[in-house]
């Protein structure tokens, strides 16, 4: 293949979301477990058939957001107002080119326009009723904000207004088992590596909140000459803390995937007290999948012939991709 | 003083934003200059009455978003549909908080409305629709879109209605005297950092575009532990590149603030072809005031007795702070 890069092995990870740990049903974790599977399925496919790390992190993201288990998409979270606003974002590590949109409403895919942004305009991130408006340019069907949310989601919303609670249900083990934001982090044999978020929000969260995930540096990274991160937990403690770049820039000095992501979540602990979790992957192919200490998070990874996957903390199943893909 | 920090010299830089290099009239670049030093007089005071950095950086921007010879409050662009969309932020070196609007309409001061979002709110960022329903419930006088725009400008984009040509103009030499985006960083005696900028976007872009300024780690950032950075210029580019944290990271691995801004303005050019400035304060009160070699930017630094003040590449005039604070 002409690249000036050997070709290497490809990888994919994916998450459903960093959340409090709870007792969920083997049912709930089973149907976790299978949707971060799928998606990335979708994506090590695009891969293995030599695609871009771009379209196959993009196509992960997409099986995740038509799943209403996860929160984007048709997962979504119902704003103070009851409204769904999602944010996505996707960056290309060859290029730095980034696609970002925030606050979009009524369509089923975020990512797909955030890569239209990238593609199709020169700037890099729309928000609001500019984002819509470009939606419905570029094409994209309206769909109804009820097509967006659970049912059950939206009771709870209706049981509990305060943002505050919503948050601290959140950071702290409790009855909910609400997940935040998917995202998919992904090498391809060119050397190339992409990311891609995408969410729907905390529950009444104040409307035109804005956390992580659209923002570059924050709720994700890509570069070529180093690896590619995304995030998921509590926004404004990624925000920050600038967290992807921050883990970058411990690897672009020498330190390990592993250790670099441990020391970033470490500080994020200690100078905001934030939670979540991360994906990294680098330039050669190492990965590490993290999250504080308090948190559970639905992932797997893509590389070779075999898929890992888990949930709970320190646990990782083993398959074949011959079997998953 | 009841601190951990022993009491430094305070210091604030302010900027006017990075431009075309331009033949213009010396009365307009009195006029640009007396614009920054006003806005670094207001916010200097606040530091020489022992003042907060964060208080000091939000004075030197509202007294730019009055004026209206700067492109912030009274003196944005008109989007692509005629409209005006600023974006703002500010952020507290000490704690990591950050305050952040996008697309925000019909407001006089932008970096108000982002402090209130860091104070009153558990988010950082709010855009669009939600940013302006915030601005009224914290009782925001509405301001007719006429009085956010002059008449030039708005002349201008009905003339040139391309976004690209826009961002041509603003990249190359021309004609085009615009100037992008305000901002300023200070370091206050108690030895906190802190940072603010506030835009009022690129002629013609898109309806919901959103640039570097509002975006935390892209527009700037400020960390008690290293020091505080803003940037102006092609907003893109330093979203692609996040020039702040870049900047930070070297300082904290021992470059000097002068080598560290420069080695991010070169790395920008050279990896995306991205122009600007960025003014930067170190914890040590170290200072740097750069563009890359194609852009003109007015600032001004106060410091001790002192203040530094210029526009061209290369030139700095000097004058006593006792006549100008």
């Amino acid at each position: 293949m002409a690249s000036s890069h050997p070709e290497v092995e490809p990888v994919l990870i994916v998450h459903g979301g960093a959340g409090p740990i709870v007792k969920i049903s083997q049912t709930r974790v089973d149907s976790k477990l299978k949707g971060v599977k799928d998606a990335g399925k979708a994506g090590y496919k695009v891969l293995c058939e030599g695609g871009s790390a771009l379209d196959a992190v993009q196509a992960a993201v997409m099986v995740m957001e038509e799943n209403p288990e996860f929160n984007a998409g048709r997962g979504s979270r119902p704003t103070a107002l009851g409204d769904v606003e999602m944010d996505a974002m996707i960056m290309d590590g060859s290029s730095l080119q980034v696609g970002s949109v925030a606050c979009v409403k009524n369509i089923h895919h975020p990512i797909e326009l955030a890569r239209m942004v990238m593609d199709k305009t020169d700037h890099c991130m729309l928000v609001g009723v500019g984002a819509n408006l470009f939606a419905r340019q570029m094409g994209f069907p309206l769909v109804p904000t009820e097509e967006l949310v659970r049912e059950e989601h939206r009771k709870d919303a209706r049981e509990h207004t305060k943002y505050t609670d919503a948050v601290t249900e959140l950071l702290n083990p409790g009855k909910d088992d609400s997940h935040d934001t998917v995202g998919a982090v992904a090498l391809d044999a060119q050397g190339n590596v992409a990311f891609a978020t995408s969410t729907g929000g905390i529950r009444s969260q104040l409307p035109g909140r804005v956390g992580d995930s659209p923002l570059v540096g924050c709720g994700g990274y890509a570069d070529n000459d180093i690896g590619a991160v995304t995030c998921t937990g509590h926004g404004e403690s990624f925000m920050k803390c600038t967290i992807p770049t921050r883990i970058l820039n411990k690897m672009e000095q020498g330190v390990s995937v592993a250790d670099a992501t441990d020391e970033a979540l470490t500080y994020m602990k200690r100078r905001v007290n934030g939670t979540g979790g991360c994906i990294v992957i680098g330039r050669d192919g190492q990965t590490a999948v993290k999250c504080t200490d308090n948190r559970m998070m639905p992932w797997a990874i893509f590389q070779g012939d075999k898929v890992k996957f888990g949930i709970n903390q320190g646990e990782q199943f083993e398959g074949t991709c011959i079997s998953q893909v």
